[in-house]
C-alpha cells in the first residue's frame, strides 16, 4: 500500500492560482491525489477549503511531494514539530537543513506554531529556546551560522504563506508576476509610483532607493537629490561608483567626464572621475567632505544634510574607492540586510548589482519598484516573487525629474 | 433583482488554470457568482466539472462577464443560436461583430455547434448556410469580407476551447508561457527542438520556416539549405532581403559586403547586394536564375531543386525587390496565411517582422519554435499564447549549424 | 611598369580622416602610393592639397582602388567623362551600373560636372541629356528604371563629396558616428534636440517625425498631437499600426486595450483594435472620419486639422488595414521617398521598419534624431552614415512630454 | 604674444588617425597650430613625420592641449623631466598627480625616458629613484600609495605610445574599434578565436578566461572543463556564483536547480544550490572537496587536478559564499590584478562585472575576445582601447561546444 499523507488548503485558494499549482505539484511529481473535502468560497469574499489525501510510490517520494506543497501554502492535517539539529561548526549547517522561501514562514516547536522572524530567502531557520520566555525563530544566512546553533532540518513542522491575489481588481503594481511590459503608458505609470512613495510616506513608512550610477550619468541626480532633501527617500543603497560620479558632477559639473548640463566633454575630464576619489580620500570621507564644504549639492550632500543614512557596497570593478565604501562583500552584505528589513517600499534604479543584494534580502511582502532601460534587468528583477512589484522599461533620465516633478513640484 | 446566467465549466479546469481564470473574470468586472455544483476530478486524470450562477448589476454588465467567460472556456448552460447580420459592404463588417481568438471556436447555429475552420485571431466568423448540405463556419480577416456575408455578431452561441496543460509533466515547449528564459542549456534545447522536427516529419507533418536576412549574414545558410535539401523543412517564409543574401553569397560569397568565410570586406562588396538585385532581375526571377545555372546553392536554390515552396513578402525597407517579392501587403498576407494553416511546426530563425506575420495567422494548437538573439524579440513572438512552444535566445549561426549537425550528421 | 594614376584629395582632408581613410584603402586593397606634392593646412581654417600618384598590380585592381578613392573623396588629376549605358529593359540596369552613396554627388558628362539630384544610397544614375538645355543628372531606384534610361556604369568620371568634420568644436549632433552612447544625460539631450526642431522650424525648414505604435501605448500620442497643432511637425511617416492605435486611444481611450490613462484593461479592450478599423473603413477613411465627427482628438486628427500630410506604409504584420494605408510597397516608398526628400530634420521615434525605410532615402546631409530603447534600433539607425545625427537611447513615453514641454510649453 | 610650444609626431600617424585626432585637439580646446615640417610616408611602409608649433591665449590652456597631445602621442620638441612630489599619506596622492591611460607609457626622468612598468588605466606613477642602479616607474592604484611615494604630477616629461593600426589588412582581431557588430558569421568568428588561442600557447603565451555563471546554465561548462584539461587555459577568473553552479551541476547534475541534461527542474532543485556551498564549507574549500573525491568533474575540478591557477571574486549578490571566495574587493582586485597582467590573450565569457574587473587592468596591448548575448555587455567591454579585440554578441551555450570542437576534436 502506498504512503499516504493528508493536506489542507484554505483562503482564495482557486483564483490565487494555489489550488492548481498543488495538483499540479503532486502530478508533476508523479504522485496521486483524492479531495476528501471542498468547500468552495461560494462568494466573492468567502475563502475555499480543500482537504486532500496525497499518496506516492515510496516514503522519500511523498516526503519530497508534501514539502513542495508545504512550500505553496498547504499545510499536514496531522502536523508534527520541526526537527532541529545542532549546527556543527561556524558556517556549516547540518545536512539537511531547510533553507528558506521569501515568504512568511512558521515552523512548530513543541506543538506551536512560531513566527519566523527576519525572512529571506536562501537561509537557514534559527531557533533560540532558551533564555527567552517564549521560543523564537528567525533566518541566517549561511556564514552567520555559529556551532551549536539549532538549525531547522527536513521537511516538517514548516509552514509556508505565499502571498494571496489582491481582491481589488486593477492596479499598477502586479501580483507575482514575473514578466514585464513595455507597451504601457510612462507618465500615467510614474503616476502610480509617485503615489505609492506618497502614500507609504503618509503611512509612516520607509523608502529606499536602490542606485545605479546611471543615474548620475543621465542627469538625475538633481532631482533624486530633491527627493531626498523632500524626505520621501528614508535610505540609500549604492556602490562606490554611485557615489563618485555624484560628487565628480558637483566637483565638476561632469560626470565619467562628460558635463551634465553641456553635454561637452572638457579635456582632462575624464580624470575627474580619479582625482574625486583622491579629493574626498585627502578630506578623510564623504562625511568630512560636506562638513569640510568641500561638497556643497548632490545625492551623498543631501543624505548627510539631512541624516538619510546610506550604505555603498564595494565591488571589484571600483576606482579607488572611497573611505565610505565597505569593501568587504559579507559585511556589505550585511548592511544592506539592515535597509531591507527596514524597507516598506523599495526603488530600484538603474543598477542590477545592487538591486539583486537588496532584493536577495527582501520578504515577499515589501512592496517593489524596478526602472531600468533593459527588459532583462526589469525582468530579472521581477522574478524573485515579490508579490507587489512595478516593473518599468524607461530611461531614468526621463524618469527621476518626471517622479519628482509629481511628488514635489505638484504636490 | 440582478440578471443572472448559468455557466458551466469542464476539463482539467483547475490545474489549467481555467477555474481561477474564470472566477477572476467575475470579481474583476464587478458581478458575483454563486458555485451550484462542483465535481471535483479526484484523480490525476479526471475531469472537473463546475457550474455556476453569475450575476452583474445590469444586463450589458452580465453579458459582458458571460463573454469574457465564453472566450476563458465556459459555457452556457441554456446555450442561444449565435447572431448572424449580413456584412453592409465589402471590407466592412456589422458594428458588432465577434471578433476571434486563435483558439478553437464554435459558433451555435440552429442548435447544431459548428467547428469554425481555420482559426485565426482578429477576424470575424461567416457562416455559409446555403448550397451546402451542412451550416459551414470559417474566418474571414476584415479585407476579405464581402458584401452581405452573414457574419457572426454579439457574444451568444459562440464557445472557445483555450488549451489544456498536459497531463505529462515537463517538455521542453512551454504551455502558454509568455516569459523566456536564456538560463537553458543551449544544447539540450537544440536537441529537444531537433526531436520536435524529427517527430514532426515521422508523423507526416508540416515544417514551415521563418527565416530572417540574419539566417545568411550569420554563416546559417548553408546549414539551413541542408535542412531544406534533406527534407526537413516543408515551406520558406521570408523577405526579398533574406533572398538577396541568401543569392549574394551564392553569386559573390559575400552577405551584405562581407565574405562569410573569411570576413573580409572586398572593397565594392557593399554593391554585390544592389548587383544580385539586378543580376536576378535580368535572369527574370528565381527559378529562372536556378534553371539558367546562375544560381548553385543556398536555400533558395535548394527551394527551387527541391520543390519546397517559398514565400517572399515584400516591405518598404526592401531594395529592389526581386521580381518573386509579393510587394502588396494583403496580397502577401494571404500567401502567408495558407503556409500558416498548413503548418505543423514553425520555426521562427531571427525575424520579427515575417514571424509576427506568420504567427498572427496561427491557431493555438500549432506547436513554436522561435529563436532570436534579442530576448526582447522572442519575448514578443511567445506572447501570442501558443499551446506548445519553445522561445530561445541564441545565436543563429550557431543554431543552425548545431540543429543541422543533430538532425543530419548524428542520424 | 605597374599601370599608375593620379588622384588629388582637398579640403579638411586630415582632420576629418578622409587623407587616412585614402591611404588606408590604398595599403588594404594591394596597391602602393606616392605622394607627390603635399600642401597642408598650416591653420585652422585652411585646408589641405595633397596629390598622389597609385599604382597596382593590374589594371583591374588600379580601378578597383580609384573608384574605392573616389567614393572617400578623391578626384582624377585628369578625368574622362562617365561611361553611360541604356537600360535593356523596365526595371533592369545595365551590368556594371554605378550604385550611389548618399554622399553629394557629380557626373562627369561632356568635360563639365554635373551635380546628381536627389541623391540617395544604393541607386542607379540616370542622365538626361535632351530636351533640357543642360544636362541632367537623378538617382532612380532599380524598380524605376525605364528602358533606354541612360545610366552611368563603371567608375569613371564620378565625384564623390563626403562631409566633413564641422569646425566648431562640441555639438550635441554627431558627425559620421554609428555608436551610440545611453550614459548621456537625457534632459540636456532632449533641450538639445528641441533646439535643433526651433531652429529648423525658424529657418523655415521641415521637419519630419516617424512614428511607430509605442508612441501611442507609452502614452506619448497627445504630446506628438500638440507637436503637431503647434506647427513644429511638418509631416508624419508611419504605419497603418500607430494610425490604429492614436484612433483607438480617441475612440476609445485604450491603446491594445490598455487604457492610456488608468492602465486598467477593461475587458473586451483588446478588441478595440480590431473595431477601431472596422469603424474607419465604415468611415471610408481617416479624413473622412474626422469631418465626420468620429475621430476628435489624437495625432492623425491634428494631421487632418491642420493640413499635415501623412504616409501610412503597410506592412505584412498589419491588421485591417485602414483604407488610407498604401498596401504597395514600392507605392509606399515612393511616398516615403517624397517624404524624406522634402525633409530638413528627421526625427524617428520608436519604429525600426519605418525608419529604416525613410532612412534609406536620406541624403547624408539631412540632420537626423533618433529616439528608441532598444540601443540596437539606434545604433542600426544611426550606422547609415548622417553628417549630422544624434541617437538616444530613451522612453518615447517621457521623451514625448519632455520635448513638448521645451517646445510648446516653455516657449 | 601668445604661449607657443614645438611638438612633434611620429610614425604610422596619417592612416592610425593620430594626426587627425592631434590637429582635432587642438581646435577643439580653442588653440591654434603651424606645420613646420612635414615629412610625408610616401610608401607603404614609410613612416610620418611631422612638427608644428602649437599656440593658445593662455599659459594653461597651451598645457592642457600639450598635455593631451601627448596621450595622443605626440612629444615635446623639448622635453623636460617629470616633476614628482611625495604623496603625503597612504592612500591619498598629491592633488595634480598625473592618472595614467592603459598605452604604453614614458616618463622622463634626469634626462632619460624611463619605461612605466604595469602599465593600467586610472592609476598613479611612481618613481623609485633609491637602491637600485637605474630609477625605476610603476603604476599604483591609489588605495596602494603609501605616504612619501615619489608620485608623477603635472604634464611635463611624460609620453604615451598609442597603438598604431596593423599594417596587415584584415583580421578577425579589431583595431581600437569600440562598436560591434552581431551581422558577422559565427562558424568564422569562432574558427578565428581558435586559431587566436592555439597560437597563443604555441607561443608560450597565458590564456586568461572570464567566466560567468551563464556559461554553467548555459551548458557550456563541459567544453570550457576540456579546454582547461587539454592546456589551453592557463588561469580562470570568475565570481562565487560560478564556483557555485559548476560544482552543483558536478554534485547534482542542475544549475540553478535546472537539469543540464533533460532540462527538468527536479523539485527542491532550487536548493541545490545553497546545498551545493553548505556542502563545499563542510568540506573546507573546492581544492579538499576535489581531494576528498566530493568533486568528481567541472571547470573547478580541472583547474585543480590541472594546476590552474583561479580567483573566485566575491560579490553582495554571493550566496554562501564558497570559503574559497575573496571577500575584499581590493584584495581580490589585487589578485585579478597579477592574472591580467600575466595574460597574453583575454577570453571574456559571459560575464560583464569580472570582465570590467579584469579588463581595468589590462595594458592596451593584451589581446582580448568578448563574447556575450547581450550587445551592450560587449560594446562596454570593447570601448576600453584594447588594440587588438574581438567583440562577439553570441549564445556561450552554443559558442563553448563550437570552440571546444575547433580546438580539441578537429586538433
Amino acid at each position: 500500500m502506498s504512503p499516504t499523507r493528508t493536506v489542507e488548503l484554505e483562503g482564495h485558494i482557486i483564483d490565487s492560482g494555489t489550488m492548481g499549482r498543488c495538483f499540479g505539484v503532486v502530478m508533476d511529481m508523479g504522485g496521486s491525489f483524492e479531495v476528501e473535502e471542498f468547500e468552495i468560497g461560494r462568494h466573492k469574499n468567502a475563502e475555499t477549503y480543500c482537504r486532500m489525501k496525497v499518496s506516492a510510490d515510496s516514503e522519500p517520494t511523498l516526503q519530497e511531494i508534501v514539502h513542495e506543497l508545504h512550500q505553496n501554502g498547504a499545510t499536514l492535517s496531522d502536523p508534527a514539530d520541526a526537527t532541529l539539529e545542532a549546527a556543527p561548526d561556524d558556517a556549516v549547517v547540518p545536512v539537511d537543513f531547510y533553507s528558506t522561501t521569501n515568504h512568511p514562514t512558521y515552523v512548530r516547536y513543541e506543538g506551536e506554531w512560531v513566527d519566523v522572524e527576519n525572512v529571506e530567502m536562501d537561509c537557514a531557520i534559527v531557533v533560540e529556546t532558551e533564555g527567552s520566555e517564549a521560543p523564537r525563530a528567525h533566518t541566517k544566512v549561511l556564514n552567520a551560522i555559529d556551532e551549536g546553533d539549532l538549525v531547522v532540518t527536513g521537511d516538517t513542522g514548516i509552514r509556508v504563506e505565499p502571498p494571496e491575489r489582491p481582491r481589488d481588481g486593477d492596479s499598477a503594481f502586479g501580483f507575482m508576476q514575473g514578466g514585464v511590459s513595455s507597451e504601457r503608458p510612462s507618465e500615467s505609470l510614474i503616476g502610480e509610483i509617485a503615489d505609492a512613495v506618497a502614500e507609504t510616506k503618509e503611512e509612516g513608512g520607509n523608502v529606499l532607493a536602490v542606485c545605479g550610477p546611471a543615474v548620475v550619468h543621465s542627469g538625475g541626480a538633481d532631482h533624486l537629490a530633491e527627493l531626498v532633501r523632500e524626505g520621501y527617500v528614508d535610505a540609500i543603497s549604492a556602490g562606490n561608483g554611485f557615489a563618485v560620479h555624484d560628487i565628480e558632477r558637483d566637483l565638476y559639473g561632469t560626470s565619467l567626464g562628460m558635463d551634465v548640463e553641456t553635454m561637452e566633454h572638457p579635456r582632462k575630464g575624464h580624470k575627474h572621475h580619479i582625482y574625486t576619489i583622491s579629493e574626498i580620500s585627502r578630506q578623510g570621507g564623504i562625511e568630512q567632505a560636506v562638513e569640510n564644504g568641500a561638497i556643497q549639492s548632490g545625492v551623498m550632500y543631501e543624505c548627510v544634510a539631512n541624516n538619510v543614512p546610506y550604505v555603498l557596497a564595494g565591488s571589484i570593478r571600483d576606482d579607488g574607492p572611497l573611505p565610505d565604501t565597505i569593501t568587504d562583500s559579507i559585511e556589505a552584505q550585511n548592511a544592506i540586510r539592515e535597509q531591507a528589513r527596514d524597507a516598506d517600499l523599495v526603488i530600484m534604479l538603474a543598477t542590477l548589482l545592487h538591486s539583486v543584494a537588496v532584493g536577495n534580502c527582501l520578504p515577499s511582502t515589501t512592496k517593489l519598484v524596478c526602472v531600468d532601460i533593459n527588459p532583462s534587468t526589469v525582468t530579472q528583477l521581477m522574478d524573485r516573487g515579490s508579490a507587489q512589484a512595478i516593473g518599468m522599461v524607461s530611461d531614468i533620465g526621463t524618469f527621476l525629474p518626471m517622479l519628482a516633478d509629481q511628488l514635489v513640484d505638484e504636490k
